[in-house]
């Protein structure tokens, strides 16, 4: 019998909703499809890129990821018309209930204008508080990474599904770092304290997005470091890591679901040490 | 009737061996093939890397550099007994023919074993000392670049084949510019003049190895500036480049075929624009 994941006793916006974990499941894995029927005509086209950032950042907004978001919102309605929904190009909706999906149709937009297939399709569930179940998607290679009660899981480009177990790492001489760009570091303190990591570690790689995380649940990453991210960059992380085996936190230990500087290793030892060092 | 990329009038160890391009790029492609079929049973395995570099750098040597390498010096022995090969892993062979093929079966060992799938098999052909014919593979997604006199053409995830053309940028001001890893650059000179490069493009990326060359040539990105490379790590990235419209020399304008300080550019404008910058 399919494990449910919560039971609301009556009242409220979510009365009588009792979905299974498989149910929720399930339903990630369409948004997941959905969104990639949405964005995979896009990439490597020659896009348009609007320059949504104030102040003249570079932060674009493409047509996939309206056209994504769009998709999952309309799916999600239709599935599950109490829940939530936080996402980067649409606000908010049913903030108060107690599921709530966090979702970015494209995680590194740098990358996807670039054309590099590191970028991904993030979807997480929140359940009271809680990262519960998490899809990275990456629709160009078809390849897949997720996680829910069951544990995490990876369909690799041919198809292939496979448990996702992070690697034993004893420290941070042994780790291999990976951030996604240098530049995420604010100057000062955070510049410093990765510095100060990156020394320590065996072999330092840029440009990984949410990307490198998998990969991190997989095994072949040690360690990454990174800073500035928003919720909704790695609620859906959060499971994969974490069901693989690994930790994630804020450089200060707590909850990394509200994004900030976050940092997640493969391993606790190698947690424990950058903790030490990005503590300052 | 197929254009003859070289004819020689007996005498030589080369004599009466007259290949046509499509017989070249054809044996090209079985290289690549065997190439592939080597290395992805290794690639997101936990391998054992051995560290090749004298003085503690980190330049990993895996099985499948080697179990490739050793599949292409057969299938080149067989096909073509005269021709040169220039390989990282197994030295040099005929190294007076006419002909040099000149191969990196893994360039970009740290995505590697990292599992990110950005590094690329790299086969290229010198005819009479000019890079004529090169192929950057990715057996994990199974996509494919290549050039030949008849032009640049890429293979895409799904099988698609396309032609390779750069994209136009005025300068550097709009230029979208990746390249492997800040560490590259040798502190002085030619940090310096990366870190002003980097100044005045758009945007940077770090991360791209040998499949950044390959999204310039498809028009993604714009310019690439390198240094330390080895001939091998950049011959066969050459035709891709300018068969694509693009232009790839050294730092100082010349010949980029040896390696060392390498800058490829999508459009000949920002090219110039990077040649004044570089020069110092």
């Amino acid at each position: 019998m399919p494990r449910r994941t919560g039971v609301r006793p009556g009242g409220g916006p979510t009365a009588g909703t009792v979905e299974t974990e498989a149910e929720l499941l399930a339903a990630a894995h369409r948004f997941a499809d959905l969104a990639g029927a949405a964005i995979r005509p896009h990439f490597r086209r020659r896009l348009d890129v609007d320059n949504k950032a104030a102040g003249g950042g570079f932060d674009p907004v493409t047509a996939a990821d309206r056209d994504a978001e769009r998709a999952i919102a309309a799916a999600l309605a239709e599935a599950f018309p109490s829940h939530g929904l936080v996402g980067e190009e649409f606000g908010a909706t049913n903030l108060g209930a107690r599921r709530q999906w966090v979702v970015d149709p494209i995680d590194g937009t740098r990358a996807f204008i670039l054309g590099m297939p590191l970028w991904g399709t993030l979807i997480g569930l929140i359940d009271d508080g809680a990262p519960v179940l998490g899809i990275m998607d990456q629709p160009y290679t078809r390849e897949r990474f997720w996680a829910s009660a069951s544990g995490a899981f990876a369909r690799a480009v041919d198809g292939s599904v496979s448990r996702l177990a992070t690697r034993p790492c004893a420290g941070l001489g042994e780790a291999m770092l990976a951030t996604t760009h240098p530049d995420m570091f604010a100057a000062g303190f955070e510049s410093e304290r990765f510095a100060a990591a990156r020394r320590e570690a065996r072999m330092t790689r840029f440009g990984g997005d949410c990307y490198g995380y998998c990969l991190l649940a997989a095994g072949f990453v040690d360690l990454i470091i990174e800073s500035g991210l928003k919720s909704y960059d790695i609620v859906a992380l959060i499971p994969i890591i974490e069901r693989a085996g690994g930790v994630v936190t804020s450089w200060s230990g707590g909850s990394a679901a509200a994004g900030g500087r976050v940092v997640a290793s493969g391993d606790p030892r190698t947690h424990e040490a950058a903790l030490k060092i990005l503590a300052g």
